[in-house]
């Protein structure tokens, strides 16, 4: 069995982790904080459709492949001991004037023309869905295959599992590959690029700032599924949790590695969400933060071999969470020898040295 | 000397404790958790012209007679180790529309009529005393003698001058006076209703939410001075610290004893602020937090014997810092035996059964 030296201790580096010493394999991760970062500040949405965007069928096909492992994934690892929290609800994504509107149309027609599972419902339908959508929702697109997962049971349930097969976590920063034992998955996130040449201006930080709120006495309850939303341009997301919670996002930002929150993405987020779901205006605003999302050049994730014995697993963008099954399946394949999933072809890391030629 | 037990260890309750034990009496201050409460969430403005209304003539009068102590009571504080952080710069008023500047040029007319020291600015003169105003400021009203204190310092500056003079701390909830030793200063805050009838339905709650910013890299610095204004309706203050950050404030609501912070209450405060200072939305958001103000029935605090041994000083609605000292001198008095200071006679809490007369 393979030693493994896991860099990165977030939702993907954990599932790798997590799989391969279920397998076998001797696995330390390196993390000064694991378990924070990107991941721990998610909304942690599985929500490969309603992120489609025509031209990047590729990621769409990736994130499904993921999705697909998604209840596998859930149950094997409620099967260590802690459930990950993963949510039967499907996501209704909602049109607020008639520009929304024609989107979703479209949106629609596309991912019908794909085969995918939508469902077209009037300002009305959405509201007898969700009873506290505003009145000015004017139309509603329900997918009920995307689904959410509560991204901090998530977190603790890869840390329990990853510690009952005997991963050992060190709590530092990896600054050079070269003094790491072993193979090597390289899942640092936003930090990857800095790691390994290759992959130097293919990953870089999104900043993202996300609210954590919780009805009041007296208020009405978030909505059962996840809301999506456009407003003025801007994406909004309210995803319901367990515990009665909503986590509510997220802004995204070219700031470098800034992680401070800041006054106009507070502002901006609440705005939307009382456009959206106005009963969130009394709500308690428990937890405001900002963090990094690895985004890669072309929105497609880097997994495959970077060179002899290192793995990249990084520049998930805003699908991490999603994309965790499918990425520790291929990294465990590789670390085996094995062949890695085909669905994993298109986010092979060689694709940008062919793009040069 | 007396023996006097404090109710309440906000800056009420630490200012009559050091005063009192600074002239020899031995005192014991009551509160689970003393320097925090509404006056930690505090803007710290010391401004009694620009918080005056008219037919509020004796809130005026008596906020001006506790800033004219203030100089020396932030002096004599400064003297026992920690400096309070007072200001010494104004406060500026500024419309944003023409209904603004109409209501800001019939408040200089009625200060200048009460012989007040302030200003008439244009937008153009108000942008020159605080470039970062936003170019929709249509005109302003500087009051030089309405300054602020760092709250935060002056709590820390209080509790250590306490010290100095043997103040006993004691970390429980009073709910009987009855149970305490000696004379008594009720300084309960929004908490003094319940500790004795005759204030029962004289001093409520009145909640509020306050933020706390600081300017990222290549931020425009907070303005020198304390600005205010009303946004639709609604008072906004900017308050400037010494150490670069900025106090946001203030919501009002009937809430009851509710502490938590809403997400409308913070919209409003950020979408208030940008329409002042626009240069706001980049900020870091560094805290967000609500307190509960002592509000009275009248707007003016009560000061003065409730019954034998027992002094009222309380119901300082949003003045709790500024008349600090003047309640602490009044309360010295009374524990010495001497007459009360003139200034307070209108609070006395005896005006209540009079008006039941």
């Amino acid at each position: 069995m393979a030693e493994l030296s896991v860099v990165g201790g977030g939702v993907i580096g954990l599932s790798v982790a997590w799989r391969a010493a279920a397998r076998g394999h001797r696995v330390t991760v390196h993390d000064p904080d694991p378990g924070r970062g990107a991941s721990w500040l998610a909304g942690g949405m599985l929500a490969p459709v309603t992120e489609a965007w025509p031209g990047e069928e590729d990621v769409l096909t990736l994130g499904e492949a993921s999705l697909r492992r998604w209840p596998d994934f859930a149950r094997d690892l409620a099967g260590e001991g802690i459930d990950p929290g993963l949510s039967p609800h499907g996501t209704l994504v909602v049109a607020l004037d008639s520009a929304d509107a024609g989107n979703l149309e479209m949106l629609a027609a596309y991912l019908t023309e794909l085969g995918r599972e939508v469902e077209q419902l009037t300002g009305r339908e959405a509201r007898r869905a969700e009873p506290g959508l505003a009145a000015s929702v004017r139309s509603g697109l329900l997918v009920p295959g995307d689904l959410a997962v509560d991204n901090r049971k998530l977190l603790h349930a890869l840390k329990h599992a990853c510690g009952r097969h005997g991963v050992e976590f060190r709590r530092d920063t990896v600054t050079d590959l070269e003094t790491l034992e072993g193979d090597v998955v390289l899942a640092a996130g936003a930090w990857t690029g800095r790691l390994h040449p290759a992959l130097a201006d293919a990953v870089r930080p999104l900043k993202g700032e996300i609210l954590r709120l919780r009805p009041r006495r007296g208020c009405l309850p978030p909505p059962a599924r996840t809301v999506r939303a456009m407003v003025e341009g801007r994406p909004i997301y309210l995803v319901p949790r367990d515990d009665g919670g909503l986590v509510l996002g997220a802004t995204q930002y070219e700031a470098g590695f800034d992680e401070t929150v800041t006054a106009r993405g507070v502002r901006e987020l609440l705005e939307g969400a009382e456009r959206v779901f106005p009963g969130i205006a009394e709500y308690e605003l428990v937890e405001t933060a900002a963090g990094l999302r690895a985004a890669s050049v072309d929105t497609m994730p880097f997994i495959g071999e970077l060179g002899e014995g290192v793995f990249a697993a990084t520049g998930h963008h805003r699908n991490g969470l999603l994309m965790a099954p499918v990425t520790a399946d291929a990294a465990v394949a590789w670390l085996d020898g094995r062949p890695l999933p085909d669905e994993v072809a298109a986010a092979t890391p060689s694709r940008r040295s062919e793009e040069r030629v």
